[in-house]
């Protein structure tokens, strides 16, 4: 039996943006975009959920097929991203009651969310309460996070790229090093996000193939401070391979849980310095080895990488993005769309889902045996899992010597309740 | 007439290396081999100058083909390099004596000086001793600094892919602010290198190509911090476009010439901290006016960048460190290679020569009228001259997800002094 009607669907990031969400954002048009006679409009939020709570969606169907093509190559958050929790239910119940209120009113019964564990938790919600209130609408989330600690999926979109931009640049930062260190720096440290588990900091690790390669030294958040075993360590690497190159992340901390990053800097105002695990390794280092050292922290420029993605990630960003479609269509409500690494040889994924309810706010940590005796490094497990996620390259266009990012139009929806919310 | 005697080269990386110096290398090397008939081994010194004061020799006659071909794709410098300013000839003439002692031990006629301003210097030196003492050798300089700041030279190899790095890390970054600003950062702080010319600096300019665009604002060494100026603009640039991303060299400065990066910020000990312009603006802008921040410094990882290397800056890497072999085969000396823009519509370019005595010590500042009149920006002058710099890519091949560099043999070279020379 033919659909009567074709309902719209909502999409928004959330969250930190990546190298590819906005090749999720790709997938999810096109399929819909192949699906007409089935699905109607994909409204966007702009600056993610809160579009949807103020009733500012964008219509993309106003975008032209070159524009959204052209989203698999741009980083950042295309409609806008946004850091706002919805509560819970008995704490806001109006916030999901206005979601509610603002699909009805646009005729959206499909509901994609695409962020980290967070939106996972926002997703579920939604979806319980339009059974309680009897709209139908289907909840499908999108993984995406640099991070990599979503449970169930085996990595996420976004991590990929971000490791191999570590990975990249901690080796060549480590040839540099290597050339200089007769008669200048010979400890380098480079900052890496990461505040609660250390995938990204492993993934610098990968660079290291065999002895004596950049980076010497991995600190990871899952593994206490030891000043005396570290400083040992960078010393014996000075002397061993004639200098030592550390990636560290911005998560690491003392035994007493207290970040590294936190240790007391103070500004010209007397107050107390955010941020800046690196200066502060690097200083320590100085103060008791003397070692000369230059220090670095990629900060955004690490997940905004897109002229160094991971080619795998980008088909992993654009694939979970299209299924999301695909499941909403089969009828799906309630899931993640999952990468399921495959029991091959080579290394190969297909695409599986795992119901919300299991996912929202559970952290996927590295696990122990991913992280040497020392703790000062990768084991060849974890190169084993992290190695096909930063393989082949994805390059943009370029004109003029630098990469061609598009900027949607980004067309308002017109609105159509009279009742404003305030976020 | 046929000759009778074929006689080595010295080749040596000095400073600070870049993502191209072993492009010049290669250049070096296989113009070498190109002239089998007339030129003999080519030396290269371990860690620079002080290889040849220590006669610690590199032969690279015993590189492979492959190897060698590999440098133009390798960053950092492949011998080593090394921060060692030789003194005046008055002052240490022993040392000018030691080099010509070594070249004369080992047929070494033709001296290649890879490096900045204070090695053109030495390469003068070089070629008035070797007059002096009548030891003939032809002292060419290849000009290598990511500074950009050698005179008679149109640009310096090396400035043009740290340029495109900075311009392509910008833009990136931008993107990514951009779509986080309504929750989120709204001020994100670069800082460059460029202690005293904002040619770096200048380059982040390359990505605004429109109002609005990324970056907003760019702090100059050559124009003395206005705090008040400068918070007025950030303020504006967030009210009118949502966020504010700057440039900020390593070198700007205060107008009683003391670095922003020395403001008063003092480490977890209480000791003066080093470096870190970035952090300091960005606190600065949260104090004043209370917007949220992120900060980035790139350090060696912008003059490392192989893997989005300019092609025209390898392009005229190979062809300075090529020229350098085939000028000294025609007879030149105390030459530096220069690379001469032509004056053609579309840029294009040839290599020329300047001789050393009018090069040593000059440094090329950024000229006034490439800065906006409010001091913020880069004008269309600045843009035209910048551009071509940075066109083209020039991809390393990579393999398991990772750039492919080598790291050469560096077989060293039989001593034949018995005396010592302690740097």
């Amino acid at each position: 039996m033919a659909r009567t009607k074709k309902y719209n669907a909502f999409y928004a990031q959330s969250g930190g943006v990546t190298a590819v969400i906005n090749a999720s954002a790709c997938g999810v048009i096109e399929a819909a975009r192949e699906n007409k006679d089935k699905i109607g409009k994909v409204y966007a939020g702009r600056n993610g959920i809160i579009g949807a709570l103020t009733e500012d969606l964008i219509d993309t169907s106003k975008e032209s097929k070159k524009d959204i093509a052209a989203l698999k190559y741009t980083p950042s958050g295309a409609f806008g991203s946004c850091r706002y929790k919805l509560k819970s239910l008995e704490q806001n119940r109006a916030e999901y009651e206005r979601l509610i209120e603002v699909f009805k009113a646009h005729d959206i019964r499909y509901f994609f969310y695409n962020g980290g564990g967070d939106s996972a938790d926002t997703c579920l919600k939604v979806s319980q309460l339009s059974e309680q209130l009897g709209y139908p609408i289907q909840a499908i989330h999108i993984p995406k996070t640099v991070d990599n600690d979503l449970p169930f999926t085996d990595n996420c979109p976004g991590f990929g790229s971000v490791a191999k931009y570590i990975a990249v640049s901690i080796r060549e930062a480590g040839f540099d090093v290597a050339s200089m260190s007769k008669t200048s720096t010979k400890v380098f440290v480079m900052e890496v996000m990461g505040r609660h588990a250390g995938w990204i900091a492993a993934a610098g690790g990968l660079a290291a193939e065999k002895e004596g390669d950049s980076p010497h030294i991995i600190l990871f958040p899952e593994i206490p401070f030891n000043q005396d075993k570290f400083l040992k360590k960078v010393d014996r690497c000075v002397k061993k391979f004639g200098y030592c190159a550390i990636v560290v992340s911005e998560g690491a901390q003392h035994k007493d849980g207290s970040f590294l990053a936190e240790s007391g800097t103070t500004d010209a105002f007397g107050h107390k310095q955010l941020g800046g695990v690196a200066p502060f390794v690097a200083q320590l280092v100085k103060d008791e080895l003397g070692y000369k050292y230059h220090w670095a922290v990629a900060d955004y420029l690490q997940r905004a990488a897109r002229h160094i993605a991971s080619k795998t990630d980008v088909e992993q960003a654009y694939a979970v993005g299209h299924a999301a479609v695909d499941y909403a269509l089969k009828g799906k409500n309630s899931v993640m769309v999952t990468i399921d690494r495959k029991p091959t040889k080579r290394y190969s994924w297909k695409l599986g889902e795992a119901p919300l309810e299991k996912i929202a706010n559970v952290e996927k940590m590295m696990p122990r045996n991913f992280i040497t005796r020392d703790g000062f490094h990768i084991t060849d497990a974890c190169r084993e899992y992290l190695s096909p996620l930063i393989q082949g390259e994805s390059y943009p266009e370029y004109k003029n010597g630098l990469p061609q990012y598009v900027t949607l139009k980004n067309e308002a929806v017109e609105k159509k309740l009279k009742k404003k919310f305030k976020v």
